[in-house]
């Protein structure tokens, strides 16, 4: 017999969805017995909701591509919510499966029921499916919408009685191609022109930060002598010591602003209009000077392909090609010092290997990392905190890895942010994924207690301290990692982590290490 | 300088919210330092949000009165969300002050930008702050929204300029007194008729489920010999050997069909309507028979007072006082057998102490104690997963031991649930609660294995199986509660679970016991 849940499953199969991340609950159980019935949809459990959309998240950002998530009614949504709001700022497609009550049984209000849409429609797009006869087309619609571009969340509600009545054939369509939006020729002159009046700058984002777009931007730089700059929290940047190097926007806005000072000219290429990520009374919200002209070169919101766009700028300058001389990367010589987030970095970029992908949720460590130490690693990809709502890292590097099995996987994480989403460490023992989960310890909301220096309060009290200190009691990482199945180790000098870094990172399946910074 | 975020914290101390849950960030840095000017708002950190409301709700359902949540813009309510559904369902008051980006920041749509209304709104009630000046009114607004009746959820988005700016002095005005509804001299009266009818019954829930509504709900059964049932999932019951004992309805509509058949009429005391929890292919939502008459006696979406209800009703029958012989706690002999659900709510019903709080997240071995076991246990209060959101559990326990430092709390746990909101293990630590946590760990999602069978799988594919099984790798309980600082052991037998349960329920502060069922 052919069911909705059926349907559901083998549309989006042939449709390109081939992995499927999941906490489900009896409201899902037609589709849980689906999955067995079409080989090829992986299945992974997460032991909870924002292990299964952080990782569907990092899947999507290496594939471009989205996976599934299936989860459990309005509830199993909003643990996951967090984790979605991140994929909808970093343009991901994600496609969401969440399973609701019956139909009939919805008027009677049972103690699970909610408004899911309410939820769904704060992330992105939504379709209640109303019955299985429209499942295989709902979920190909899912699909294409999740793809855009540009990517996007992309939800189905789906009643449960929509999954197990019975119904048509499924739908067979490959996945639909992306159709990146014409770069209109003016955008591009408007462009040469502000760059040739010189005193103008570049902010790269989005899609520009790829090798070739890289490479373009450099072309531009070298033709006009412009500034070139990098969105604070891209969702995907090729980093490392064979590429262009350019500076982050810094993430305070007194420096960013003070960066951006002398431009008359900011062309935006894959990255809005650059602002604060908070305000603060002192403060404006923008970051270019007021009297700066900004140009959209590649609008990421609309699906502009902002390599291509830099690729045609260039042309249009006329602009040569660059050579970029392979970076140094300072040699690691450990001594048995105590662990800092400088040498924690300077060990990271010694012996992060070609082709990694470094997931950074390290807020404060993983800043010094982005702006003074990955430009000097060997070449690897970086997937950032785009959205901010932390508890990202660990699914998205269990996502990556599951997508790059070829690839080894670093989640570089902090430790506060580290414990939003801890269960994911279970997920990657169990899918044997090859990650090495380096926790940056310094046992404090760091960045916290950075803000409260800058609200005035110069010295906390012991509520304030209370609610950015991770000490009373410290949290033993290589516990948490033990009860999750997966092997660790802590350590509180450079020695030790040298040693713990190249052992983890050659060996098969995850490792985590505790570097405990003083 | 008088601030908003002072007028907020000093107006709610004084309106009786003596504790605030937190995770703030840097929208909510002015709330952080104004705690510290507040002595008596006692603050606790925790490492998730959902611990947060999990606690806030747990210490409202022992106090009867909100406490406060400081959670960080749309995400941090996002994470908070599961729990804030189960305080809806549970009619808890909980206040939510949820820091938002300053309103000129807003149409600039950095990072974390979000529409926190939306959330907020599909659990309760919301107010958007727009002022310093107002935010002692709001605050105040909340607590009386809070309180109800019925309790709910009541949540106060507030920019951070609202925070920051100064303003006049807050309101020192004293909680409001909750005013339940009359009861109307109508609805007991049909009570009456329709009990002395005969083949009635009545259905317990809400506030009902203190020992006086116990009692008198006992002194109707006795003068009509009508059947009295109690709500499969109340949000708080007394419990013990000392009480009547009624049947809680059971959980699957058929068997709670069947404990209905009989009725010609049932009177509701606190509880809604009974509906099926989910629903099936072959079965009705509505669980009493279709032809009895419904009859609302005290209804607890209106805030009516069920047991001043009940004991009306008792005097309206003319209703002699029972006097409830307390039963004998079986005795609780180990003999080195390996442990399941029932000889482990055999030792709980042996051990529990008197005055004890049991929170009750157990799932299919916490529905063996409920139905079973828990009558025969000291005289003890349970709360339970009333909105079934699963993670309430172990924040719950957290904010139940704060509230009550003099009774001992017994997290009774599904590890299933318990993991989804684990890093309340470490604020219990943090704060030294007298709590016993029991893991009982069948590792597996029972519950799901059943329903997969009871949706006709009976053979589950190899991805049904992954789905609901914890093995591989098995997950270590007593390492991840030392991974945030609490002392916990494992056991296998009747034996150890006995000397393990005697030591940690008189120890002072927080222990964990998995109990590994076979």
């Amino acid at each position: 017999m052919n069911t909705g849940a059926l349907n559901l499953v083998n549309t989006a199969l042939h449709a390109g969805v081939e992995v499927c991340f999941a906490n489900p609950g009896t409201t899902e159980m037609p589709i849980v017995a689906a999955l067995d019935h079409v080989p090829g949809m992986r299945v992974v459990l997460g032991l909870f909701e924002g292990v299964c959309t952080g990782a569907a998240d990092g899947w999507a950002r290496m594939m471009g591509r989205p996976a599934a998530t299936l989860l459990h009614l309005g509830p199993g949504l909003a643990n996951s919510l967090a984790n979605l709001h991140n994929a909808r700022r970093a343009r991901t497609p994600v496609i969401n499966w969440i399973g609701d009550h019956a139909t009939r049984h919805l008027p009677f209000d049972a103690p699970l029921t909610s408004d899911i849409a309410a939820l769904t429609g704060s992330v992105g797009w939504t379709r209640t499916v109303t019955s299985a006869g429209e499942m295989a087309e709902a979920s190909f619609d899912a699909v294409r919408a999740a793809l855009g571009p540009p990517g996007r969340v992309a939800s189905l509600i789906i009643p449960s009685e929509c999954q197990w009545e019975s119904c048509l054939e499924p739908l067979f369509v490959p996945m639909p191609s992306v159709l990146r939006k014409e770069i209109p020729g003016s955008a591009i002159y408007e462009a040469a022109h502000l760059l040739r009046k010189g005193r103008a700058g570049i902010l790269l984002g989005g899609n520009a930060l790829t090798v070739r777009g890289l490479n373009a931007a450099a072309r531009v730089a070298a033709a006009t002598d412009c500034g070139v700059w990098i969105e604070t929290f891209p969702s995907r940047q090729e980093c490392g010591r064979n590429l262009p190097k350019f500076s982050a926007l810094p993430y305070f806005p007194e420096p960013a602003r003070e960066a951006l000072a002398n431009i008359t000219a900011l062309v935006l290429a894959g990255a809005r209009e650059p602002v604060s990520f908070f305000a603060y009374p002192d403060q404006p919200s923008r970051l270019a000077p007021e009297n700066a002209t900004l140009h959209t070169l590649a609008d990421p919101d609309a699906g502009v392909d902002a390599t291509l766009a830099l690729e045609s700028l260039a042309q249009e300058l006329n602009a040569p090609a660059v050579t970029v001389v392979s970076r140094m990367t300072p040699a690691f010589v450990p001594n048995g010092q105590p662990l800092d987030a400088d040498i924690l970095c300077r060990a990271m970029a010694a012996f992060t290997p070609e082709n990694a992908i470094v997931v950074n949720e390290a807020a404060t460590t993983g800043l010094t990392w982005n702006v003074v130490h990955a430009s000097n690693a060997a070449p690897h990809t970086m997937l950032f905190l785009t959205g901010g709502a932390i508890g990202q890292g660990l699914p998205n590097a269990l996502g990556a890895a599951l997508a790059c099995p070829d690839r080894r996987v670093i989640a570089f994480q902090a430790d506060g942010s580290g414990l939003y989403t801890l269960q994911a460490l279970w997920s990657m023992a169990r899918e044997s994924a090859d990650i090495t989960v380096v926790v940056c310890a310094n046992r404090r909301y760091r960045i916290l207690q950075t803000e409260l220096q800058r609200a005035g309060i110069i010295q906390p009290g012991p509520k304030a301290q209370s609610l950015t200190d991770l000490t009373q009691p410290v949290i033993d990482w290589t516990a948490l990692a033990k009860g999750f199945g997966m092997p660790a180790c802590s350590v509180h000098t450079d020695s030790e982590l040298a040693d713990s870094l190249m052992r983890s990172l050659v060996e098969p399946g995850p490792s985590l290490i505790e570097a405990v910074l003083v």
